[in-house]
C-alpha cells in the first residue's frame, strides 16, 4: 500500500466511522431527532455497524486500522513502524471531519437543543439567573457526549482500567482474525466480525466510560467541539481527554503482547 | 442482463423492499398492531433487512439496484448509460405496488387509526370543530410517515445536506463491495453486508429527515399516498417531495466521483 | 434424502423452531419470566434465530422446509410431490413437540400467570363472579398467543390477505436463493439469510395477524393448547385456526408461480 | 493441539466470555452505568456476542469448547475423554478471572450500587434496623446475578428441565455444524452462527433461570462472588448452585445422544 492510499483510506474511513459513530449519538440524545431516546442498544449497535461500514469502505485503500490502538498493535506485532505516523494523521484528520460532517447533518438538531432554554430548563422554570446557567450546563453535557466519551463515575484509576480492558479484547480479536479458518483468517467476513466485537464490548463495557477505545475516536471530536461555534456548548472537559488516548494505547501494546506470547 | 430482466427485478425487487419498509413503519406506527412503538431500534432494522431481503431476491434478475441513486453512481463509474431508463421505471412502478400491498396488508389498521376520532383526539375529548380539524390533522402526520419520509425541522439546506450524506455513505459502500477481498469483491455476502449498512445509516442519519436516501422509495408511495381512498388521510406534503429525490441523485453523483478519484 | 431422514429431520427441526419460537412468546409474556414485556423486537429476534438455529440442524437430515409452505412451493417447483406427506407429518408431530417442551421449560410461569387472580384481575378487584370471568378471559389471551397466532383486527379477508403476502416474501426468498452468487447459492450463509428474513417479516407484517406465514407452526401448537391441563386456559380460538393453514399455503403457491414465471 | 495450547485458549476464551457477559449483566444493572435498564435484548444480545468474540480469539489455541457441557458432548461424540481434565481446567480457571474482570471494570459502579443505602432503599426510608436490612437483600439480589444465574420460581424439576432443554439446543447446534454445507462444515461462520444461537437460547428459553447453559459460566463466577470483598453483597446462592452444573452437562449428554443415534 502506498503512503498516500493509506492516507486517504485512513481518512475517508475514519471520517465514516465517526460520522456514523457521533451520528448515532446525536441521533438519540438531540431533541427534534426521530430517533430521540433509542436507548443503549441502538448506540451500541449504531457504532458497531459504524465500524463495519468504514472497514469495508477502507480496507482496500489502506487496511482499514480506523484506530491508533490498532495501528499501535499491529506494528508491535510486525516490528514494522514505518507507516505508523501516516496512519496516525489521516486517523485523527478523519476523525475531525467525521465529528464535523456530524454536526452538518444535525445542524438544526443541535441548535433546537442549545438554545431552547424553555424546554431545557423544563416547563414552568423561572428564568431566574441561577436557573439559567442550570439549564446551560445541563444542555452542554449531553452535547460533548455526542463528540466525545466521558465517565460516569470520575476515577482516573478505574476509568484508565476500563479502556484498557476493553481494548485489549478489541485489539486481541483483530490481532486473531489471520489465525482462525486453519491460519487462512476470516477473510471478508472480518468487517462483520469485527463490529460486533464492537457491538459486545459497547453492550458489556460500555457502561463506565462510554467505551472510547480509539485515541483518535475521542480527541479528534473533542478538538471539534472546541472549535465549533455552538451555542451554550459547555467546555470540551479537556482534563479527562487523555485517559481515552492513553487506555488505548496501553490496551493495544499489551494486546500485541499476549498475542506474541499465547498465539504467535 | 435483458431488459426484461432488468425491469421486471426491479419492479418485484423494489416492491418488496417498500413493502417491508413502509410495512415497519406502519407496523410501529399504526394503532391495532402488534408492534406499535417498537421504536427506532426496530425502524432502523426493519427498512435494512428489507434491503437484504429484496436484495437477494431481485439479484438475479436485474443486480438488484433498486434505488436511482446507485443506478445513477453505476453509469458514472462505468460510463454506460443505456439501460438507465428501464431500471428507473422498475424502481418507481416497484415502489409504487409496494406502498399499495402495505394498504392491504395493513388495511384494517389504517382504517382503525385514521378514523377512530376518539382516540386519535384523546379521551374526552369534546367534539368541537376545531378539535376536529386538529385531531384529523393529528392522525395525517404518521400515515404520510407511513409512505415517505419528512423532516422534524424545516429546512431545505440541512435537508438537503442531510440526504446528501447519508447517501454518499451509501453508494460508498456498495461501489467498494467490488474491491474487498483482494478484488474478488464481498460475493453472496455482498446482501447482508449493504443491509446492515442501511441499518447503521438509518440508526446514526435518520434522525433529521428519515433517511430516504432512494428517490423511489420516496417519490413513488407519496403518489400512492396522493391516490388512496384513505379517510381524513391530509395532505402529501409535495413541498417537500423534491428533497428525497434531488439530494439522493447528488449523493450518489457526489459517491461516484469520489470513487473515481480515489478507489479506481 | 431418506424417508426416514426426512421424518427424523423435520420432527426435530420443528421442534425446535417451535421450541424456541413459541418460547419467547412465553418469556415476553408470562409473569415471572426475566424477559418479560422485551417487546416486539424480541419476538421478532426471537423467532427468526429459532428459524436459523432449527435450519441449521436439521438441514444436513431433511433439508430443512420446517413449513408446509415450503414444501408445497418446493413440490410446484420441482413437479415432484413423493416426499409432501412425510415432510408435513414430520413438520406437525415436530410443532406438537416444540409446543410441548415450551410449556415444560415455563411450567411454573405458566401457572403462576394463570392463577393469580390478584395480579390478573389487578389490585383491589372485587372477587365478584362477573369478575372472575373477565380475569379469566384476560389471562386466556396471551397464553393462547404463546401457543398460535391471532388477528388485532377480525376480518377474514384482510386476515388472509396478511398471511399470503408475508409468505410470497418468504417463499421468494428461499426459492431464490439457488440462484444468487451466479447459480452456486447462498451455500452456507442460506439458514442465516432465511432467519433474517424472518426477522424481517416479523418487524414489517407481523402487526396484523402475528405472521404464522406457517402452517404448521399455528396448528400443531393449537392443538397441543387445547389438549394440555392448564387452568384458566380459555378457548383455543378454532374459529380463527383455518386462515393461518389456508393462507400460507396460498402464498407458498403464488410465489412458487412468480418464481416459475420470472425467475426459472 | 498441545495441552498448554487448551490449556491457555480456554483461559483466554472463558476469560472473555465471562468478561463480555457478566459485563452486560453489570451494565445493565448496575447504578452509574450508560446502559442501565437497557433490557432483556440487550443482555441476549451481549451474551450472544460474548460468545462469538471469545470462539474467534480461543478457537486457533484450544477450538472453543469455553463450556463443560460442549466438552462432554464432543467426547461422547469421539469416544476421547483425554483432554477432558485439561479444557475443565481452563474453562473454570478462565470463567473466574473473567467475573474478576468485570469488577475492575465497573468497581465504583459496584461500590456506588451497593452502599448507597438512599437510594437502594427508596426515597423517604427510615433508617430503622429492618428496613437496612430489606435494603441490603434487594441490593444483594442484583449483584449475585451479575456473576451467576438464578430462577425466578424455584423449583428444582423445572428449573433443572429448563437449563436441560436450553442446553440440548445449544450443544445439537454445535454438533451438527460439521454436517452442513454439504460435509464442508460451517467453518468461519461456525462462530457467528454459535452466538446467534446463544442470542435465540437467551430470548427463548432464558425467561425462567437465566439460562446457564454451561457449567463453568455459573461456577466460577459464583466462587468469584463468594470471595469477593464487596460491602452488602448478601449471600452466593449455593443451595442452587448445583442446578446450573448438572442441567448443562445432562443435556449435553442428551444432545451427544440424539447426534449419535439420528445424525451419526
Amino acid at each position: 500500500m502506498s503512503s498516500s492510499d493509506i492516507f486517504i483510506g485512513e481518512t475517508i474511513g475514519t471520517a465514516i466511522l465517526i460520522l456514523l459513530g457521533g451520528g448515532v449519538c446525536a441521533a438519540v440524545t438531540l431533541k427534534a431527532s426521530k430517533a430521540r431516546n433509542a436507548g443503549w442498544l441502538a448506540i451500541a449497535f449504531g457504532w458497531g455497524f459504524a465500524v463495519m461500514t468504514a472497514v469495508y469502505i477502507s480496507g482496500p485503500l489502506s487496511g482499514a486500522h480506523l484506530n491508533p490502538a490498532v495501528t499501535v498493535a499491529l506494528a508491535i506485532k510486525d516490528g514494522d513502524w514505518g507507516n505508523v505516523p501516516t496512519y496516525f494523521a489521516g486517523q485523527l484528520l478523519g476523525a475531525m471531519i467525521g465529528a464535523a460532517l456530524v454536526w452538518v447533518a444535525y445542524y438544526g438538531q443541535f441548535y433546537a437543543h442549545l438554545t431552547d432554554k424553555e424546554i431545557v430548563g423544563g416547563p414552568g422554570a423561572q428564568a431566574t439567573a441561577a436557573k439559567a446557567v442550570e439549564a446551560e450546563e445541563q444542555a452542554a453535557g449531553p452535547v460533548l457526549g455526542i463528540f466525545s466519551t466521558g465517565p460516569e463515575i470520575r476515577n482516573a484509576v478505574q476509568n484508565l482500567a476500563t479502556e484498557i480492558i476493553g481494548t485489549v479484547v478489541l485489539i486481541l480479536a483483530v490481532l486473531t482474525q489471520g489465525l482462525n479458518d486453519k491460519g487462512n483468517g476470516l477473510g471478508i467476513l472480518g468487517g462483520l466480525i469485527t463490529a460486533l466485537v464492537v457491538v459486545s464490548i459497547g453492550l458489556s463495557l460500555g457502561g463506565p466510560t462510554g467505551y472510547a477505545i480509539n485515541p483518535a475516536r475521542d480527541l479528534g471530536p473533542r478538538i471539534v467541539h472546541a472549535l465549533l461555534p455552538l451555542p451554550n456548548k459547555g467546555g470540551s472537559d479537556w482534563s479527562y481527554a487523555w485517559i481515552p488516548v492513553v487506555g488505548p494505547l496501553i490496551g493495544g501494546a499489551i494486546a500485541a503482547g499476549i498475542y506474541n506470547v499465547a498465539f504467535a
